[in-house]
């Protein structure tokens, strides 16, 4: 019987190694791979099937939220960045240019590290009325940003592919509201769709977009004892409308500068996805967003195997509700292909062998819990559907559980060290200074907040000024 | 009653400068719009939902054909153009740079002009086996090409939108029938949603993609006499393999170099289609293709508005099939709305009015040919759709008619002289040497081949020696 090298299962434990385990269940569970091109990763089938399913899942809210989308250069000259200051010394050290080759114009073109200049010059020619707004708008798109070259899979990498929204509105009122409304959309899109639960907040001034009057995020913990930000939402108030000439003429004749909000999640979604519910036979993927949600394995014997197979197929396309792949292959075992199923993270498994069929039945197997049934094969769509539910639920249970967990309340220096250095989440009230957060992830080696949890009257953890908020401290990605 | 600038309606006649009133319609019904960034352009919303119906089209397609869809690195290392010979030749005019800020590896990074190389080192690595094969897969990407500067919206500039498949297979055969036959595909491509006629055939040697054995092409023949190429898909032999050292082991366990395959179609679809389709009066969209199939204009008055905008709204709930717009802006006027939505190239006009209510009827106008009918509320389901259907149809076979008149025999040098003079299509015997296709180009000012048509002997139109083929020559995009 052949075997493929990379369906050899994982070779660490989750809790004994987890960056080296996590490289390994994307891998060989064929998500993803790094690429010769130093800082970069290539998404494979498996991995752009997800993407594909998150960009599906959106796109459909898009258009409920009435938002449309385009697509914009991917060059951005160089005077573009300079035209909003805090935007540009936020980017600068992470842009990578390339040279216009045209002898008529000298100006560098950086490749979009974030697109806010580049469609704001846009809109300055687009925007002239009230008639005109709310304008709505997202690109779906690779981002380049030159920071790093020691690619996380997912998680981190000079290229990646993201979406980007970018809206316009008369007043302050309104983009504050829909600020949180996408907010709102990205925390059930984690949850409902990922199983992920995060925390959802502001983030501190420190920690905010460059350019942006104030950034909303969401944040999952990792079982590493690590948070990662998962999307954000920004205000961006008037400042690059102003930068960039945005006015509209308003009901009242008069020119106004326009609210703008700007708003974006990664492929990094998938990263989250992966370390937060997977386990040491490999992937676990929430029946949401599992490419393929049940793979049927025929038990073949030389005797049996026509009828066995053609049972299958009846099975499989009783099954039309579910994504059902039948796992046919001549060339491998059935415990090879439990094996390479379970790395690859598919919800339920289903065996059919003879004697099943004698006995009008299958054996269901769910890949978060192990757990298997045998059931009536009149019963089986049903059964399928609870497993799939159930197991959704579960994992955003054991996942919330986790999170609520790791939360400790820090009152004092010596309590918040210690959350820090167990390597879980401190609530702590914090003055919102970026000097004093400054100092906090000097002397914590790292720790940084990762959203205001809500405003609060107290001490600051740190430096015992009187503090604005209560926020959320700790390591991250 | 305000107007905006956008929707002044064209100001030139098709037939009197196809450039400008191409770049009108483009323009102004809000398809797309050039950039401030020297060589590019901006997709806007409404152009963009016209790409998202191409790739939902074609992804059903590739589920069918069993092409997934993946996602590699923008960064192409030099050495790895340079590995193919003929490929790094003929691309490397084109190639955008940026120079890699590490500094440990000083090797130009080349933005993808076409992914062959970056995608076969991977294939490289994950072929192993007859198992592995074939591999069939798919990205939708930016691609980077500095040819030009003078942008034509859609159908040059140095960023555009694209597919590109990658397919390895064992035999020779394999590759030549699917070669061929995603050939097919993207001829319904273009026929049946697009309704673009086209001619498809073998490119000759001169005109092949760089490093392939053989390239196939879909052309279609714009109102201005001149042909574009609309898709490729090309047999890449032996050549990358043997480059980048894929090796698959065989039945037989000998290792041997697999055949390859690559074929992709970009936004320049979306430039045909306009310049094909539409007329004075701005674009004509294929029901197909239309993002808006149908849109309902309310007859307002002041005293049966109310009644008029139940009405119309209770048709639209009724135009389930199809995808409606119910236009209630107060601001406009229907007359104003009626330009604004022929300018857009919606296929159907329904225009509802205090009298119509009456009568219990609607009047519906078709975009292509003007004609208008008043129908019962009862028929307009059936009526709509006769019209899309008849309307998609139409257009197809009218522009078949034109293609079809524009082919025309060239028995001597003469008759090829004065065919290609008078814009039009000469089908002509011709040796297939580069050589002499170059002296074609140079003493006809831009003629080059589209395909051949047949394999056939003869005498080369120019050169007057054995001819191989039946080609079709004509001025191009």
């Amino acid at each position: 019987m052949a075997k493929k090298d990379i369906t050899a299962g994982l070779t660490v434990k989750k809790e004994d190694d987890m960056p080296e385990w996590y490289s390994q269940v994307v891998l060989k569970s064929e998500l993803a791979e790094y690429s010769t091109v130093k800082g970069c990763m290539i998404i494979r089938p498996y991995g752009y099937a997800i993407w594909q399913k998150i960009m599906d899942y959106f796109n459909k809210r898009l258009e409920k939220l009435e938002v449309s989308n385009a697509y914009f250069p991917m060059f951005i000259p160089e005077s573009f960045f300079k035209k909003e200051a805090e935007h540009a010394k936020g980017f600068s050290p992470e842009v990578a240019w390339i040279q216009n080759k045209d002898e008529d114009k000298k100006e560098r073109l950086a490749l979009r590290p974030t697109s806010e200049t580049i469609i704001y010059d846009s809109y300055s020619r687009w925007i002239r009325s009230w008639r005109d707004l709310p304008l709505r708008m997202n690109q779906w798109c690779n981002i380049v940003r030159w920071e790093v070259s020691d690619v996380k899979l997912f998680l981190r990498s000079r290229e990646f592919l993201w979406q980007e929204g970018h809206c316009v509105y008369e007043t302050k009122k309104e983009c504050d509201k829909e600020t949180l409304m996408i907010l709102d959309e990205y925390r059930k899109l984690a949850e409902n769709l990922l199983a992920v639960p995060v925390l959802t907040g502001k983030k501190t001034d420190k920690e905010k977009f460059a350019g942006a009057l104030y950034t909303t995020t969401i944040e999952a913990f990792m079982p590493d004892g690590k948070a990662i930000q998962l999307g954000t939402s920004h205000n961006l108030g008037q400042g690059f409308g102003k930068a960039f000439g945005i006015k509209y003429r308003g009901k009242d004749e008069k020119y106004n500068t326009p609210w703008q909000n700007s708003w974006g999640f990664s492929t990094r979604l998938i990263g989250a996805l992966v370390m937060l519910h997977s386990d040491d036979k490999g992937l676990v993927l929430p029946p949401s967003i599992a490419p393929t949600q049940v793979v049927i394995v025929p038990i073949l014997f030389d005797k049996t195997k026509q009828k066995v197979m053609k049972k299958a197929k009846e099975l499989k396309s009783k099954l039309k509700a579910f994504s059902v792949k039948l796992d046919d292959r001549d060339e491998y075992s059935p415990g090879w292909k439990f094996n390479e199923w379970e790395l690859k993270g598919i919800p339920v498994r289903i065996e059919i062998g003879p004697k099943d069929i004698e006995n009008k039945q299958v054996v269901l197997v769910r890949r978060d819990n192990g757990e298997k049934q045998a059931v009536k094969i009149t019963q089986v769509n049903k059964k399928v559907k609870d497993i799939l539910d159930n197991m959704q639920k579960s994992l955003f249970k054991k996942a919330k559980k986790f999170l609520d967990e790791n939360i400790l309340p820090a009152n004092n220096w010596n309590e918040f060290i210690s959350i820090i250095k167990a390597r879980k989440i401190a609530k702590a009230n914090f003055c919102g200074e970026v000097g004093c957060e400054n100092h906090i992830k000097d002397k914590t080696v790292g720790a940084t907040s990762r959203c205001i949890d809500v405003e609060k009257k107290g001490k600051c953890i740190h430096c015992e000024k009187e503090s604005k908020f209560l926020v959320y401290f700790s390591k991250n990605y």
